[in-house]
């Protein structure tokens, strides 16, 4: 037993004191794990999308100060009253989104939505007691998905954890709890394209990529890239993209481009960007009788998804899929699987590292365009 | 070999002269099939909404003089060159639909969308020479939905006709050629209730109805009835309805009440009005992280399906079919066998019978909303 256990640990975290501005490395307190919770050392994080947009604040309630990151690899420090399937030691991936196993949503073979452990991105505090874990002399600091892993310790909820075998590398496995999952579960799991088939991804960053990578592995003929981006395609054949379509290229509807290129429609597609506009041309895009469009871009709040019936009625599929639609717990460890099993490559999505003290760094490189994913590094 | 093979045959038909007016029986010359087509001797035909729709003529290019019906049953009178499947003396039903067997569609396992005989409401020709088969006097009477079935003989081509077991009684088989299995296909063979589901079907009329007993046969535990005439209730029990919603009782939006009513929603929906907003209530109600809405009815040409993405990517789908996704050939001889195994009852969707002398009391029938099925016997 570590000599932690039951103590609070003092160690580093990143602590984001007001939106949009640079992280600070503080010196923070972390509590025990309460009854169903784990306290976790964070070996590696990346950096997601979804941090940088609930830190810049644009479009949602503030809450600071606060500690990011969700995206993570890390091992057991201790567990909390009741944790029965995990122990000091285990080799875990955090997940932003959790399962309970005893809900409906968890006890259904189809959903991952769990209605004690969805994902919230208003709550900064632990759900057993409405507390934060983490303090700076005694003032809280709020935590981010319940899971806060720009920290060298966290606590998450035993639901928000996914044990996984120990030979998988956390460097570089910790990228699969959260975007690499999404786009890839929205391909193999939803999409599901049949070998040989015809496929288009809407957005290619790194969930879209993540998607085309399924559909790679799927055996999928044809991957059509679509992005505003002409500087993505090159990168985005090593995931198995094989023609580009830059919507600005065009003076009629992407979704008409598409059609033209095959022959009436391709026979999957998948949105990773949340503009409607792009949801639509994705739907519209897909072949009647047999198409299915699969939406993973999370829109606007006041977005309107609109299509002409008829597009319904000809045989196509609208459906959307939320991480990919794997449970937290029950599914990521066969992902991680599949790296270790050389079917699922990891390595291309990775495409910087920076160690923890730089971690704003990681925050220049998304914004900038220039990365997929940035490993920030716990251990300098 | 009838005597009749290769002459014309001189028979009954219910003319529609002009739109909205009644039909008039008119001795009518029916000339022999041509290369890959059939002409049927029709026993019994019934009445469905499309053959009113397009007799009213009041949103579409009118097409008079015409002979209108696509429900019916018959046998086989005799062949064209290249007809190997079917001889005379079978028994069979016309098909408004056809399938091919050699297009991508007709491939697919997922299409039923034939690109060569897919329904064409506008054609009333025969495809291989653009002529109709039907004259008076030499004036040509135009064809419908390439069956034609208010004649004594018609002339189909052969993809539009699916053989069926000869012990099947077609003067109660017929209506499975189309209505009946519209609504069963889209609840069996595409929402696919899981036993002890709860589903909600909207629009009682027969193809509704047909839908609920699709939910029925695959023992769905709840299933919630939709339409705004409360008349229509009670006969809805026969087909498995458990409960009903007439919108029209409730001051928010139906979709919210069945939320309510189901704990969060159906995990089915069928949608059988065409009526845009049932058709967004219908995916709305249904369940998050599992729910299935089904669209059916045929939309105003201008009608645009509206919904919040959201409703999406909480793992709803939204499918639409187009005669119950069944391919006419292949699948429809099933539907037969479960009426003669039991497992579908037709009989309770048949209201009403005349001779085929008052056929234009079974189109009063249907517009005073007072049948579901009524069938048109051709022999008095």
């Amino acid at each position: 037993m570590s000599s932690t256990v039951g103590q609070a640990i003092h160690c580093r975290a990143a602590v984001a004191w007001e939106a949009g501005k640079p992280l600070v490395i503080e010196r923070v307190e972390v509590a025990p794990p309460q009854a169903m919770e784990v306290r976790l050392k964070i070996l590696y994080t990346s950096l997601c999308h979804t941090d940088v947009y609930f830190w810049e604040a644009k479009g949602q309630n503030p809450l600071f100060p606060r500690i990011y990151g969700h995206e993570a690899g890390g091992i057991v420090e201790s567990v909390g009253e009741g944790v029965t399937d995990l122990e000091p030691g285990d080799h875990v991936l955090p997940i932003f989104t959790g399962e309970c196993k005893e809900c409906a949503h968890c006890k259904s073979e189809e959903s991952n939505m769990c209605d004690l452990l969805r994902i919230n991105t208003d709550r900064g505090v632990m759900l057993s007691d409405g507390k934060s874990r983490f303090s700076i002399r005694g003032q809280p600091i709020y935590h981010f998905l319940g899971t806060s892993t720009f920290s060298e310790y966290t606590v998450v909820h035993v639901g928000c954890v996914a044990k996984i075998n120990p030979l998988a590398p956390l460097d570089k496995v910790c990228v699969i709890s959260c975007g690499i999952s999404t786009g890839l579960g929205a391909m193999v799991n939803v999409a599901k394209p049949p070998k040989g088939s015809t496929v288009a991804v809407f957005g290619l960053g790194a969930v879209g990529l993540a998607a085309a990578e399924g559909a790679r592995m799927a055996g999928a003929s044809r991957i059509i890239g679509v992005d505003l981006n002409p500087n993505r395609f090159q990168g985005a054949k090593k995931f198995g993209v094989t023609e580009f379509v830059n919507p600005k290229d065009h003076n009629k509807p992407v979704q008409e481009v598409i059609v033209e290129m095959t022959n009436g429609g391709v026979d999957r597609s998948v949105e990773c960007t949340g503009n409607v506009n792009a949801m639509i041309s994705a739907f519209e895009c897909v072949h009647d009788g047999w198409g299915v469009a699969v939406l993973v871009g999370v829109p606007h709040k006041d977005a309107v998804f609109k299509t002409h019936p008829i597009n319904l009625l000809n045989e196509r599929s609208l459906k959307g899929t939320f991480f990919g639609n794997y449970k937290p717990r029950s599914d990521i460890p066969s992902v991680v699987e599949k790296y270790i099993n050389k079917e699922l490559e990891v390595e291309k999505f990775i495409t910087h590292q920076v160690p923890f003290s730089e971690i704003n760094k990681a925050f220049d490189y998304m914004l900038e365009g220039e990365s997929l994913r940035c490993i920030i590094r716990m251990e300098e």
